[in-house]
């Protein structure tokens, strides 16, 4: 079976390439609708241009939530233009979350480059995430069946990222601390939700029964927990170069991501040290890099690994008996849990 | 004719309680579904609570576009109840925008209060605006017509927000300085876009055909216009003490409001002093009151009132011929441009 990984893995990449080609044009006509100097915006975000407007081919993102839309479609045996609408209103509430994301958390870098609030400033940046935001429900305004998974996608989505953002406010141990069920209820809705919308939008709108889109939804809260942990783990483990974001910015900003709950959640002394290390505070570098290590040291690397493990062979279950022809959907949902950057 | 503007100011307060009594279970009913940290944070942006989460009847708004949803309904002789989901839903807009407008312009009161970034932080201020977005979509996501009609006003209020915001880089005088014409068309878009869905809502949600819906919006847009114009004149002149905001604010941040960029284009001696006041910079306290005077001895105030009485009166004229008995929405309207908060 050594073979398979290379062979699915090129299977990935066409038919990314393929997704992207169907859906740049698309993107490109819904965002000319926005007022220019928004649009101007939304091109850097979308890495269609850099900062001073000025055409760019750099790393826009890499597609994964319309590619689910394409693909799903074709599963179904519909023809993916079908879903076309669908794909474009993911990518753009993705854009959305992104924008908003990254003016909440203080994030400056992604992709390699600036992030939309320290190009253009928060202010510009957070109305062009509302443009986004409403460009995309446009989309699938007058489609009451898709509108409606957007919708719910949108109320997850929101609802996931106040779960997040609640979590910094609550302490590492004790009776109140985050546990390992609400982190995966969390990721479930912020990063599942748009996920199974994108399978959902698929099936749907390549004209497949409701019952399908119901099941794509729950593959996507699954895959978005494996997909949430694999991020934790790039966030602190990841090589920057690769990533295109700062290395241990989430310890750095003592986010309650899963590899330091499991960490702290296993005991033994690596856990009872990152305990003390965390109640100190990580005020500098060094405190930074002694708690990744503790965190791995206490086995919460592994464990986050096993559980996102876990989670994705859930989600292939449900592709698997809803969709038992979606290879390239299979190989781009495993790739996304196995991923470097 | 005296007598008609009292009768007609208490048929609209009654109309307006009457609307409210009607539209808070409901939004409270909605408020509970978002994450409770979202909700606490959006309770106190709608007035029902204060930054500690206690029970507050202040002031939360006039309730302005719902009860035109209501009313509206009403006026093409259905139950305001019917129109209820359409209520809620342009409410939640209009909380939304109010929270993303003062993180953007750096507001710090509004309604007598705090605001909501002011009190909880950007960060969470920004995301619950993005969690009322959601529960707005939410309401009217499986009646199509009617999310048509919130999606159109969705776009329409970005549109002109970014216009508005791209003003501020234009410069005061000469070939690129803002015209009255492209206010006009920023203010119909960013104040009357979704003052026109409202009223359209209504009439939908309360089963009249499409041809009302399309005048009611084009009813809204010049509503919208008045409206804008006459917040624009509150915020120079008007008492502080009554409109909850800070004295000046607009001219201070160097807005481009409509009654400076009438004042500038009257010509004469006062526009020519104002001129060269605005392009010394309004850097303290008597600059600002300065600037003040000069747009009034201009005539910016009075062609603001002038036009903003135009556009009123064609909106009046639209609500006449497509809603004939529409009483009270139609001494609603007047009342939102001859008001003094």
């Amino acid at each position: 079976m050594n073979v398979s990984r290379p062979l699915a893995a090129a299977g990935v990449t066409a038919a990314m390439e393929r997704s992207r080609r169907l859906l740049e044009p698309a993107l490109r006509e819904a965002v000319a609708g926005l007022h220019p100097w928004s649009a101007r915006m939304a091109g850097f975000a979308l890495g269609w241009s850099d900062a001073d407007g000025r055409p760019q081919t750099g790393d826009g993102g890499k597609g994964v939530r319309p590619a689910i839309v394409l693909l799903a479609a074709e599963a179904v045996g519909a023809d993916a233009a079908a879903a076309l609408p669908g794909a474009v209103a993911v990518e753009l509430v993705h854009a959305f979350s992104l924008a908003h994301d990254d003016i909440i958390d203080h994030d400056e870098r992604r992709r390699h480059r600036e992030t939309l609030w320290k190009a253009y400033g928060p202010g510009p940046a957070l109305l062009t995430g509302d443009a986004l935001l409403a460009l995309a429900v446009a989309q699938l305004a007058t489609i009451p069946e898709a509108m409606r998974l957007l919708s719910a996608a949108l109320t997850e989505l929101v609802h996931g990222q106040s779960a997040d953002m609640a979590f910094e406010n609550r302490p590492w141990r004790g009776p109140n601390a985050v546990t390992v069920e609400e982190y995966t209820r969390m990721a479930a809705g912020k990063t599942g939700g748009l996920l199974g919308a994108a399978a959902a939008l698929g099936v749907t709108l390549g004209g497949a029964q409701p019952e399908a889109a119901e099941a794509m939804g729950r593959m996507g809260r699954d895959l978005g927990v494996a997909f949430q942990i694999a991020d934790d783990v790039l966030g602190i483990w990841g090589d920057p170069a690769v990533t295109g974001k700062p290395v241990h910015s989430d310890l750095r900003r003592e986010k309650k991501t899963l590899p330091v709950l499991c960490a702290l959640a296993a005991g033994g002394a690596a856990a009872r040290e990152l305990s003390a290390v965390l109640a100190a505070g990580l005020e500098d570098e060094d405190a930074v890099r002694t708690a990744a290590r503790l965190v791995e040291e206490a086995g919460g690397r592994a464990a986050a690994g096993a559980l996102a493990a876990r989670h994705l062979s859930a989600a292939l279950r449900l592709l698997d008996a809803h969709l038992p022809g979606a290879a390239d959907l299979r190989a781009l949902c495993e790739s996304l849990v196995n991923r470097t950057h």
